[in-house]
């Protein structure tokens, strides 16, 4: 197991992985101020894993309770986080109840919110058991939920007070998913650590074949990044916007192609490439830190190209993401490969020209 | 005008009190990152007061939308909330765009839960037009909405940018919500400050008639009071409690009647005499105090008796209010008039003999 501290004050909070952890509640139950808690996990990893982490926290003495949502993003909505809501009060949980989250990015993301609004604040731990969970929501403190009209529009900053990032539970990953999750890994990569770039370049085989030392080193550099960038600017007013590299674009294919049909890594996938090719429309990148940027995306399984949507569809949507200020669209774009920049200086026929190919 | 400055270090606010505030943009403009609002109101009140406070803003040169919701407590709901951020997206409203609530404590509580979840947090401006909001919900952060088990179980803590108390708004309101609002006046008299209560004692006429002196001083003492208690503690983990004297029996009336049925000011005026009878049983106040906290209650126009409801009701319903740990009911009592207290060890002989006399 590998321990890496997120470093917010008095709301710091440790992120253990490795294999194994579901099973041991001494990593959780420090952080409890009430041996009681409720479990929210969804119809997929339930049955997988939460008898064993009930198991496990009974067995040190916490009264457990849960709630299974419906699987999928197209879930992650008011009417589903009500169901948490309505567990809670049903279960009378108090202030002191701890909230868990057992699943992947969106059980975590309405998990999350669940805690931050339930009776206005209530603790909550992380146990993410997908790739893309473990190495990206589970650092940050960002939760919520969709509206009809854009994307984790609604939310709160909430820290967890612990993070267990269990390995094994890759082994049930699709691996679709693991790509998708490999999509982040790449993400930081690029914008902060041209050699761990290359690490990932000369050990995406073993990534995808979950070796366990690669995957735990991949897990633990990527929060290493993301926590820092985090620290740096915990409620998003400047630096942190650059874990948001290929996320506009992602936001916009997400939405134009409907939610589900992309998986988030995989609209992230794509948009790092038109994130990639629009630096080198500024005069940034080069022609050989494009083609290694599609080649990493493509070793990880992952889409090197958007889909073709209208450009006006590709506007309306971005205009929509909350990286807008002023009215005026900002991009996260590569200086370098390993250096983000955030810019609001993308002229509309470069733009035209890189997704309108 | 008087102003108040609720010291919560850098997110300190003034609260304005006097008449013609709504006419006063110069006290909002300062405010806005960005010179672009959302105006939040209710079917009531935007009627009486939207259009002057538009015309404020936008001869200030602010961008002015706005969003009608039903009134009443009915519609401190999911639903009604996500009215706001329907037009919130519709709008395309951006992270720096200042929500303003116009109306009472519902719409200032849903307003503010809208501001703190919009893309997980904006700006926003207080206008309270009642005298319960102006006295009460303007000061300590917390906004949420009800839930079908449980009234505010829902919410964030989210201090507001300023707070405009316009007196002449209390031209319009009902004499029973003026009365309503009158609880919580001398609430902050029976808690923290026995010459205040005096003080109530001799100028209640005065402030039933609206007399501007004598409205604008209680206002300001109630807010002087409360922005104590909250700067002492902003997220309830102590001292802050004793602001629900009577609250916890009044949530309990509230819910075993129908919310709606009783306003909530009523429920907290008999509330408060349940508190102090409960702190004569306990041996903390004499009759003496009993009987002067009946009169001031009585003299603003509230109920200085419960309703009858069956003892589980009562037990059920305070079960559910928020000032529950480890499963033990907790009370805020009275040590003597002008000191409360927080106390676990209330035993349940004593209620019942106070709930079912």
């Amino acid at each position: 197991m590998q321990t890496l501290t997120v470093d917010l004050g008095d709301r710091s909070y440790p992120i253990h992985i490795g294999p194994g952890l579901l099973d041991r509640a001494e990593l959780i139950v420090p952080h409890l101020p009430q041996k009681r808690v409720m479990v929210v996990s969804n119809a997929t990893v339930a049955p997988l894993y939460l008898a064993r982490l009930t198991a496990a926290l009974e067995g040190a003495g916490v009264t457990v309770a849960n709630v299974v949502l419906p699987d999928g993003e197209a879930y992650k909505t008011w009417e589903t986080l009500n169901l948490v809501f309505d567990a809670l009060l049903g279960q009378r949980a108090e202030r002191k109840t701890t909230l868990i989250a057992l699943g992947g990015g969106v059980v975590g993301d309405m998990t999350g919110f669940a805690a931050a609004c339930y009776q206005r604040g209530v603790p909550f731990v992380q146990v993410p058991t997908t790739l893309l969970s473990q190495v990206d929501s589970s650092v940050g403190g960002k939760t919520g939920i969709n509206h009809p009209l854009g994307k984790n529009m609604i939310g709160a900053f909430h820290q967890p007070q612990a993070v267990l990032a269990d390995t094994d539970t890759l082994q049930t990953l699709p691996a679709r998913e693991l790509s998708a999750g490999l999509a982040e890994v790449i993400k930081y990569g690029l914008i902060r650590d041209v050699e761990f770039l290359a690490w990932l370049e000369a050990n995406m085989a073993r990534l995808r074949a979950l070796d366990p030392a690669a995957i735990t080193h991949a897990i633990h550099r990527s929060c290493e990044i993301k926590a820092q960038v985090v620290a740096a600017d915990e409620r998003e007013g400047g630096l942190r916007a650059i874990l948001n590299l290929g996320h506009t674009f992602g936001h916009a294919i997400e939405s134009g192609m409907g939610y589900g049909n992309w998986l988030h890594g995989e609209a992230v996938a794509a948009g790092m490439v038109l994130a990639a090719q629009t630096s080198r429309r500024l005069g940034w990148l080069g022609d050989a830190d494009v083609a290694r940027t599609r080649a990493i995306v493509r070793a990880a399984g992952l889409p090197d190209a958007a889909p073709e949507l209208p450009f006006d569809t590709w506007i309306e949507s971005m205009g929509h993401d909350k990286k807008v200020e002023g009215g005026r669209l900002r991009f996260v774009l590569l200086k370098q490969l390993g250096e983000a920049v955030i810019t609001g200086e993308v002229p509309e026929t470069a733009l035209r020209e890189i997704l309108i190919p």
